[in-house]
């Protein structure tokens, strides 16, 4: 099993551990086309090898994923420039496909690791965001630190977390989903925790001495039996709807394409870039007062008529 | 756009947020027909105008629907005076269907209220039960005060929260749905929080400042990403079971009207009106040590029958 | 209606109330196949009772089915016992059978509590763990005091929560499930109340006190509205999966089967009654440091191969 020549990812073999650090580090390990499929690509190996393994050999296969980012980061999101590249395609038609299935690549990858026959855990610190929260909601045991914040930037940026959204609601409910989803607040460590992304907050001091009592914990427990309970809880949360996850997935993937492309996609971007609030921010709530005495006004006025 | 002639409702068109108040003040703004009616026509039209804009046309259209209850309570719940009309029909056949037809009328209405294609957000103050709390439990985002008192007191008045239910296990799950029905407990904004059904408590001196953050907040989102956000979300979290949703909502109106009917829903709406606790109240839970002992006896003068 | 001559409960008819003490105080109360029997059969007269009560006769049904544990615990779990009879049948096909038949037989019981159509409380002390913890998962209501210890410590000896782990995710949802039984982690009282796995703790000083006002608030309810109604939960929260959840079932008790009869399950076994740590447990996670640098020098050395 080799896991090196990766552009994206530092992967280390810690015995019954395998550890991937997502490594672009200057970009706060935002996900680019290449992370996806080093990432999909590692979980493909770790997967046939757990499902290979005899017994006898449960040693010699990995049982726990760590997720990791380095550089004082964990996931920023989605890389913009792919996107950027999707649209050079010459029609219309070309390009919502190449976003769509660029979009629905990050999708199958976030699939795949909520079904990893190991443990997953990731470990949270610095932008837990977009793509990276999507992460976050398929691990089996999540750590944070005081330095993590969360949230989907996605709505603000006028497109949607289209490959994000069903696992956060998996994770945290349709309520939650809800309100995170629809205002785009950020959040720290304690939010994170009572909403049941993250399971515990460790002081950075104590950092890695808290992630190795978790891989401990989890080496106590039978890998078979891990593998098959993780296995049979998927099952009862599901009751038959893989399928229709897999076409509401593609639906998304074809909604944030048309998203990307229509002029809130465009106009959000452009804001991001240009570091200024979105057009569609600019607008001004009247008070309930003004709008009480201006309705009376009216009245007035059309009580006058009537004399 | 015109939201005007409401009997039940104070409607402000306050530019990209239409706020609702619930106004019937003396009666804790419980909710009749007529208010039920009246809010399905203000959703129909909001939504309408949301699925029809165009991007240019964003500022136009609202994007949040706002609701409070005016006089200090948010909705008491449903209003008992409706039900006697009902009960007028001539035949028992005849009183089911008008009953039935009666309490489906509000799930309608939260169903609506559900899927509305804007961002819904519940000022949530004193009273916020049955219906009310209903309601609060299909808002994308619900602040509440320290005078918020919530509960699903139905089945004190043995009677169903029967086009409630759905919506409360939707959004706070089935665990502590069941313990919220089947004990009918009221409880504050602090439970409320931790139990999901409102998302933050603010101070009554805070009250407008924070609301206008939320509302706030919200703009800074995309109209048309949130929009198919929301679906999105709701898409997930079925699965292709509204059809089951829609046919559950029928068969509990059903149950509901045979509930009034029966001897538990007269009895209870008879207690109510009399203000006394309600006959299935009235019967004594015996200690332990006096059915134990009692138990003993009774053994013992068996065994002394066999000697 | 009588609940006596059982061997391994307790049953106090106390009016309304009837409350099952769960008796095998010096094996913390195990769960075996005669428990799982008993259990059943005061369901069983329980629910028919409740279904062929009219108005006139609540009185005399009962309303709420109380669980407790005689002796200081709830429960620790399925009796290992039973599972070495098992073993005995001659062919592995035998074995497999009889185990499957074995598991699956808790998995009824906890359906049936599940679905009862009286509210069920259970009142947690000391060890809530395995099939205790999987009853509790099904409660209506349940209190628990400083000495209740949570847990599901499967995994930890090679077999699977299998008739349990879909009433957890019920209960709690996919994720936390997923940390609790692939981790095994035991847990107080604390976090079993912000997990939702019990709803309120007590000081051991009111417990009596604290479970009669519980018992009140119950009956302050109608006795019908409250079936119909936790009818009705289930039914939203199901949405036509019962189907499902058989086959999930059935599904689970061959892969427990399998499990035991396995080498997991046998270690497991032998680990537990020899008081030692299971062989899986015995593995050495390598530090961060130890790996980088031995993946350095072996990179050192291919490049100096390549010079």
């Amino acid at each position: 099993m080799s896991f090196s020549n990766y552009e994206t990812l530092i992967v280390l073999d810690r015995g019954p551990v395998l550890e991937v650090q997502l490594n672009r580090p200057k970009l706060a390990n935002a996900m680019n086309l290449k992370m996806v499929h080093e990432l999909m690509d590692v979980m493909n190996t770790c997967a046939a090898n757990a499902h290979d393994s005899q017994i006898q050999d449960d040693q010699k296969s990995h049982r726990i994923l760590l997720i990791k980012g380095n550089g004082g980061n964990f996931c920023a999101g989605g890389d913009i420039k792919d996107m950027q590249a999707a649209h050079s395609a010459e029609t219309q038609e070309q390009k919502v496909a190449a976003l769509a299935e660029l979009n629905r690549a990050f999708g199958h990858m976030i699939q795949l690791a909520d079904k990893l026959p190991l443990v997953t855990i990731c470990a949270l610190q610095g932008a837990v965001l977009g793509g990276g929260f999507g992460l976050a909601c398929v691990s089996d045991y999540a750590l944070c630190d005081e330095t993590a914040v969360f949230g989907l930037p996605e709505t603000t940026l006028g497109i949607l977390p289209a490959q994000i959204a069903p696992f956060v609601v998996k994770r945290i409910g349709l309520t939650q989903t809800r309100r995170l989803a629809l205002m785009s607040q950020r959040f720290k460590a304690d939010e994170a925790i009572s909403l049941g992304i993250a399971h515990k907050q460790v002081a950075s001091d104590n950092w890695d001495e808290e992630l190795n009592k978790a891989l401990k914990q989890v080496l106590k427990c039978g890998p078979q039996a891990n593998q098959a309970t993780k296995a049979l809880l998927h099952s009862v949360n599901e009751c038959g709807s893989e399928e229709a996850l897999n076409s509401i997935l593609d639906q998304a993937a074809k909604d944030f394409a048309n998203a990307v492309l229509n002029g809130e996609g465009r106009e959000g971007a452009m804001a991001f870039m240009q570091k200024r609030p979105a057009a569609w921010s600019d607008v001004q709530v009247k008070d309930v007062e003004d709008v009480t005495a201006a309705a009376d006004a009216k009245t007035a006025v059309a009580n006058a008529g009537q004399e």
